[in-house]
């Protein structure tokens, strides 16, 4: 599952960063001590920032908001965690995954105990209205459990030349997406938001969550990996963005040339392969397009909200999201 | 972890998976099926027939609580599908075990949308006030952490012999006692119990839940198993309640022994060793002991609670917890 560094509002980052820290850097078991190496790597916080800016660009203030902001993240790191496992990946971050230090079943429990620790950390926002915090509760985890219908039917695409782009992108709705759409749609309910206000939000994030996965399904063959091993999508099979959208508009012969980058045999040279018939197909250039129509549409939807400056900042989130590298 | 078989009020229990089956029959994707096929396993809704007794025990009213009875259940059967993974269980209920059926990955995956899935029915309690629903909401994740607690705890446990009978009870309180404890105390927060009231099934639940762990670790050596594999408990060398009071009354010859048969090597030759040992020190009427006083305290907890035909059914549901022939 995708990481997110590179893209944030520096102060907010802080200020999360901060509460994190103080939250979870004096513990009192091996459970927190887990939990709080998950979540004290150095992370942008992007969820976190959403959720407040969404609050603000509604109208409403997020002064009180910030235990629904770490809600958000734990959601996040918990299938960052369980992500892991799944993929035996051991380095996330720059440190060893929570399973690669902790072994499969500790990790595999702190997952849990993240999960439940959004429920946790939203029921002490006391300052706004129970019925608020419970649909915002609700929202979330509709929004989890969106991500584990696309982690599952990504898993069911693996290997799958064949899939319909159109599936895919309602894949990474769910994989990618909801969780942005979550974070987005919380903090509009958690700051009393209009009804109109809160779905203009929730479009930004769905628009911005299918931009940045297709975007993340790039980097990979744009040589500025962001610490993403770049083999790992053709290691682990999986059909992303570029490669439908090349296989669908390929001869015969390409097709089969397809095949073979996908076939799991000799991670290396299958990447470098499928760079090759990435860029021959045009696919690379039509995701990358598609990737910025979506996040055109991002900043679109937020037309006519009333907080000003956080609209500024969603935008500028969501042209962070397409071009990484600053 | 333990399972409930064998326990429950009829009535209810049928209603519970009538409603259950009505939800899970019918699904809309894999994700779905899979949390279905966990579900729908024939068991005996401990905990969810808990939080209705509480309710009514508490003087409130049961019928509005049906989707928080099935949250507690969800959450319980998710550490369930997760606990088989760590363990590697293949068979629960008499069904193949999700991660057998369908692989780790979708397992895993499934645990979490049913932790999810917690929220999301607790919140359709709409005829109950937010803030009950969001404080049942608090209560059960404390309860659902407070076990991932007690999973690590006792992994650190694991073969260790000289752990002391209190650090055990300790553990038995969070891995088994904290959903009892969550399950009794939703119930009478939603049905708007007083503070005593809510107080006194708590403090039921917590010894049922201390009770209930102590027989269990007993059941493989009383030779009516409930379809835990007898000698699973020295095989992942688990230093039960027995053991560790056999092992403290136990002379240095015998220790040895005890230490023989917690090696992990032939899990049936242990297994039987176990048995002689538990017999020889005493350890089992001690331990069978103990679960009746905690038995006897759960029943006490309830006196002067207003409704009486849901406390006799608590005290029903203690009493089968240490008789399961029954």
């Amino acid at each position: 599952m995708t990481d997110d560094t590179g893209i944030g509002s520096p102060e907010w980052v802080e200020l999360l960063s901060r509460e994190m820290r103080k939250r979870w850097s004096a513990v009192a078991d091996r459970t927190e001590q887990m939990a709080g190496h998950a979540l004290l790597a150095p992370g942008k916080m992007l969820r976190p920032v959403l959720l407040l800016n969404s609050a603000e660009a509604t109208g409403g203030d997020s002064a009180q908001l910030l235990p629904a902001a770490l809600a958000v993240e734990y959601l996040h790191v918990a299938t960052l965690v369980h992500d892991d496992i799944i993929d035996d990946d051991r380095l996330r971050r720059g440190r060893p995954t929570v399973h690669a230090e902790y072994g499969m079943a500790d990790a595999l429990v702190t997952g849990d105990f993240l999960i439940l620790n959004m429920v946790t950390s939203l029921s002490e926002c006391t300052a706004v209205p129970p019925a608020a915090v419970l649909e915002a509760a609700r929202v979330l985890a509709g929004a989890g459990s969106d991500v584990c219908r696309g982690q599952v039917r990504e898993a069911e695409m693996a290997g799958d030349l064949s899939c319909p782009v159109s599936d895919y992108q309602e894949m990474a709705a769910l994989k990618t997406g909801a969780l942005f759409r979550g974070a987005c749609r919380a903090g509009a309910v958690l700051a009393g938001a209009t009804g109109e206000h809160a779905d203009a939000v929730t479009r930004y994030a769905e628009h911005l969550g299918v931009g940045f996965q297709i975007f993340d399904d790039l980097l990979p063959y744009l040589g500025d990996s962001t610490g993403k091993p770049a083999t790992s999508d053709v290691a682990n099979l999986r059909p992303t963005h570029p490669v439908l959208v090349g296989h669908e508009v390929a001869d015969d012969h390409a097709r089969q040339r397809f095949a073979e980058a996908l076939s799991g045999r000799l991670p290396a040279e299958s990447h470098a392969l499928m760079r090759e018939l990435l860029i021959a197909t045009g696919a690379l250039e039509r995701s990358r397009q598609r990737a910025a129509e979506e996040i055109a549409a991002a900043r679109g939807s937020l037309d006519g909200l009333p907080g000003a400056a956080a609209v500024e900042q969603m935008r500028a989130i969501a042209d962070l999201a397409i071009d990484r590298s600053r």
